[in-house]
């Protein structure tokens, strides 16, 4: 599977801008790909791109219409229909996140096969995958996991990927959640595939490379959360990380959904190495980022450095520091690039 | 889902006893069940019970067909299709554990649809679940759990059954496979299940009940098998068993199906009261049982001692000696029957 680029983004009539945050997530990691956004009357998001019309945006080169918003439900609105029709008789794909199969809506899938466009739900995985082999692949791999589900371990794995690019590393962020397959074009919802597949799915994702490729794969959940952490295990065993970050939201106290309260990063790096080590016995934490939003800077500062002597590892906030420091910890244990 | 007994059981034209390893399995734990088999010409397995036409088994009281044998890659031969059209013409449900799905045959399931028939494909599971959320349910769990694939899990649960009702426990089998969910008439194939609902299924399989009611749940895989153990952590999450028993057969080198050598039986219980402990604090190892069918009587005995010894826990093989020391441990552990 594979998204062609450029994108239009359709927005619908979202009331705010959390129900377009996967529009929103596009722009900030691949604004070179996001020609313009649609949107309906009374939209209250805005993705900060021109706004198009599918004529206009067909004219300036966009190969794909992203539904990147969300009714409540992850249902598909009748009334958002006609748009994506329209934009399939224009020679557009269309790629959705939305719980609804777009394939389902009968004027849908006429109008795409009518026009040889291609329909994309990234929800729903139509890649038949293997079982997971466990065996050793050539190329290295980084794994984010998490002391909870939503601590930023997706936009941990892009600000590496661009960080180990600028330093001259050969690295690839692999998407498993769907705004990520978004960013990369290309990926797997992990939690929509099959039980049985899980590793196998990430093992496909994340094929043999080059020796000093890095490939640095999106976590999903954690393996202390009670809803997902089946999940977490057959990605970290796929995956099969030579090394890891654990992303942290410190001032959440309980895991999201549920009614237990977080681990411990401490807890986090032992279990990950416990049951990493079954596909990668050489499996070693590289860092720690923790998201620090709600603290001032002074709390931030004191709180990273804290971390990082306790430790001894790199603790970097993302977005406040950047992750160089971690950056550094992969070339001091790995070699650095080129 | 419920499926309603008695069963007939078809076994095609199945090449030997392997592919109807489903079916002997229901005779073997359900034989009052099992009314009668339907085998076409050339059928090399033998369920051991009469042979009966469609109209027979009807006339006798049957209720559904069990596709109860597997063809090369779980497909449904097309010489198969009109035995069960004729028993859904018949009146009768099918339910069936391949990979191909009766409905999406068209001639099947038109006949399910004007003969108002339910047609089960036990291994897609079209109940939605919730995802779980790893709260405290009343009514006691056991769980059995693996050092690989295919040691037992399932017959040493149903052993389990059999044992404690004998011994006045109120206790049910919880199916998590297919053989398993016909054995019991219900339960959800869990390696079938979207990845996101592992433990959210395992929830609603085994759910609150009174305080001295043991459901024995079917386990799958292993912590320890690269390929599965997503699925492993996420039936551990959502049985939360207060108990576990673990399988083990003692001549196996390599992980079914993968390079790894498996685990000693102390990693399993290690690492199973470490994660078990998030969902439930108070898990504990019950008993082992191993599959001695290789070993002479001799080492059978002197293998069982030795375990029992080093691990102080009972150490049983379910067919050769019987689970009634796991039985008297839990009555020791958690209280006896009534």
């Amino acid at each position: 599977m594979q998204i062609v680029t450029p994108y239009l983004l359709f927005l619908g009539d979202v009331p705010d801008a959390l129900a377009a945050k996967t529009a929103l997530g596009i722009v900030d990691w691949r604004p070179e790909w996001c020609i313009g956004q649609l949107r309906l009357p009374g939209c209250k998001a805005d993705a900060g791109v021109p706004d198009l019309g599918i004529a206009e945006a067909k004219a300036a080169g966009v190969r794909t219409m992203i539904v990147g918003a969300v009714n409540a439900g992850g249902v598909l609105p009748d009334h958002w229909i006609a748009s994506i029709v329209e934009a399939l008789e224009a020679g557009l794909d269309v790629a959705s996140g939305l719980h609804t199969k777009l394939g389902d809506i009968p004027a849908i899938r006429e109008a795409a096969e009518r026009n040889g466009a291609t329909l994309f739900d990234v929800r729903h995985s139509s890649e038949r995958f293997p079982t997971g082999k466990g065996t050793k692949r050539s190329g290295k791999r980084l794994l984010t996991v998490g002391t909870d589900c939503s601590v930023g371990k997706k936009y941990t794995a892009l600000a590496l990927e661009a960080a180990m690019r600028e330093a001259g590393f050969s690295a690839d962020f692999r998407a498993t959640g769907q705004t990520g397959v978004f960013i990369s074009g290309r990926g797997v919802a992990i939690d929509a595939v099959v039980a049985d597949f899980i590793s196998g799915a990430v093992e496909w994702l994340s094929p043999a490379a080059d020796a000093d490729h890095w490939d640095l794969v999106e976590g999903q959940g954690s393996l202390f959360h009670p809803s997902f952490a089946g999940v977490s295990l057959g990605l970290l065993h796929g995956a099969q990380p030579d090394a890891f970050v654990v992303c942290h939201e410190p001032t959440r106290t309980r895991m999201r959904g549920v009614q237990h309260p977080l681990p411990s990063i401490e807890d986090v790096i032992d279990l990950t190495v416990r049951c990493g080590s079954l596909t990668n016995p050489d499996i070693r934490c590289v860092g720690i980022a923790i998201n620090t939003a709600a603290l001032d800077d002074a709390a931030a500062t004191a709180l990273l450095a804290e971390t990082a002597g306790r430790l001894s590892l790199p603790a970097v906030d993302p977005i406040r520091t950047g992750v160089a420091p971690i950056v550094a910890e992969i070339g001091r244990v790995f070699g650095k690039a080129g």
